[in-house]
């Protein structure tokens, strides 16, 4: 954080949570046990202040800026809400391409938009957040794809399917990958053919804050796969980046040790939205306050080694 | 928490560290890397808020409350410095037992009394914090004998001695245990034969907090061998203890194990004083807002699994 700062004493007065909601079209390949209705559901949950990454950002006394990228009903407008739908749902990645290159374009731009106007009311430091059911899924195959891992090995139970379901999931993805034949070397194809909006979205916001030296936390493993894919469009967003939590998920260590990131949160959470991102803002304060507060040895008094 | 408390929504607002302060006689071997004197040193910057644990607590909005438990020096008297010698430092551990039984009781007794003069102006929740030059010695020889594992597997660098060091501090505390025999099912004959006052002090509070159904929080490696000497004194101990951060002392997680506590931070910390308690605090805090401030899936007009 020094280094992304230059100086040592500093203070992150303005912490922002970016949640981006969208809805991924392989939800119809049951690989969620929530209906996909859930999405939209929790973009008016994260309105009216009550889900977990309310209270948490709250505790952190960080914003959460709310955005529809691609959900598939229409949202009630809210001043609260900004609504910047790249379509309706990506395709069915298990039978073709998730969208467009255009689309995929379109998705991080939205993304870096929605930063930039976010960046001029100040912001110090980033967390990542999404919600779409269904998005393990896409950031399982990101993970796969680009970290050169086996489908098998970073598929987890997302919101919690048994053992039979994610074996359909597995298959599923190994289907996306071999329809599509993603170039796991570049992070826009990748998120065309098996991402999604609110992953493509986050990519953007990732590359928007770095190019303005703010620091990034990642959340959960779907924000970790939105962070591989703008490390893959640009790899010197790595040193902007800090890991938050170890998620139960095990495609999100592999995208983690992929960017080079180690967790210092371990609460075995999945719930993503940034609500790992949140617990770590406080976590990320504390250290700052040490580098500048902490008496040294010398202003200390206190003796040093034999 | 919830159930400690008997209830899902109250808050934490008196958050105290007991950090308390000992020298041990064991110095003398060489174990440590820095002088004895350090001890005093970092009570006098504990008292004047330079500390680690000060700038943490400050952080979390916790008190810490510093008391001599037999530093070797004595120290300028302080309105804010609780002194409560057993001794001038203990015997050292690899010639004979630390201290006495009587000694070993006082330590207790004098934590009790800290606690619960502490607890007249209201707490909450507890977390531990030691200072004392040498003491990964006697939490090492506590550990190897209370969760019957190799010294050799459980003894690490403390403040950072090399190999050479460290397999001399090795042999030193395989010779205190086999010079003192302590028995491991015996929680006050461990702390005579090779524990320390601050480790004791540390354990008194542990059984104050808990008879007053008070949770606490374990820091380090010498705070878990004091929550290891309190649930060999009484098992009852261990529902109302946390643990806090996953220290570089391999034996950290041994009594961790033993107290079948997960830390959930891990962040390579090694510095005690009740620094990882302290940060532990703010999720511990972040969680009880969970369970009071977020929304159910009724309350928050969300869809149930398929």
């Amino acid at each position: 954080l020094c280094s992304i700062y230059g100086k040592n004493d500093f203070s992150l007065t303005n912490k922002v949570i970016f949640t981006f909601a969208a809805d991924h079209g392989v939800a119809a390949q049951g690989v969620s046990l929530f209906p996909q209705e859930v999405t939209g559901q929790m973009v008016y949950n994260f309105l009216s202040g009550g889900a977990g990454v309310n209270v948490l950002a709250a505790h952190a006394q960080a914003r959460v800026v709310v955005a529809d990228l691609g959900v598939a009903e229409d949202l009630n407008v809210s001043p609260r809400l900004i609504i910047k739908k790249v379509a309706k749902a990506t395709a069915d990645i298990a039978l073709g391409p998730a969208m467009t290159k255009q689309q995929a374009i379109q998705a991080i731009e939205n993304g870096i938009e929605i930063f930039e106007a976010e960046f001029t009311k100040g912001i110090d430091i980033v967390g990542l957040g999404e919600m779409g059911i269904a998005n393990t899924t896409p950031a399982s195959a990101i993970t796969a794809v680009i970290c050169k891992r086996a489908v098998e090995e970073i598929t987890g139970r997302g919101t919690g399917i048994d053992d039979i379901a994610r074996q359909n999931k597995i298959k599923i993805i190994e289907r996306a990958l071999q329809v599509n034949q993603p170039d796991g070397k570049n992070g826009l194809d990748v998120l065309a053919k098996v991402g999604g909006f609110e992953i493509g979205g986050l990519a953007g916001v990732v590359l928007a804050a770095c190019s303005r030296r703010i620091p990034v936390v990642v959340d959960g493993f779907i924000s970790a796969s939105a962070a591989l894919i703008a490390a893959g469009l640009c790899s010197k967003v790595k040193p902007f980046l800090f890991a938050s939590h170890n998620s139960v998920e095990p495609g999100h260590k592999a995208g983690l040790d992929w960017l080079e990131l180690k967790p210092f949160l371990n609460l075995d959470m999945r719930l993503g939205e940034g609500t790992g991102a949140a617990l770590a803002f406080g976590i990320i304060e504390a250290s700052i306050k040490i580098a500048r507060e902490m008496a040294t040895f010398e202003s200390g008094r206190v003796s040093r080694e034999k």
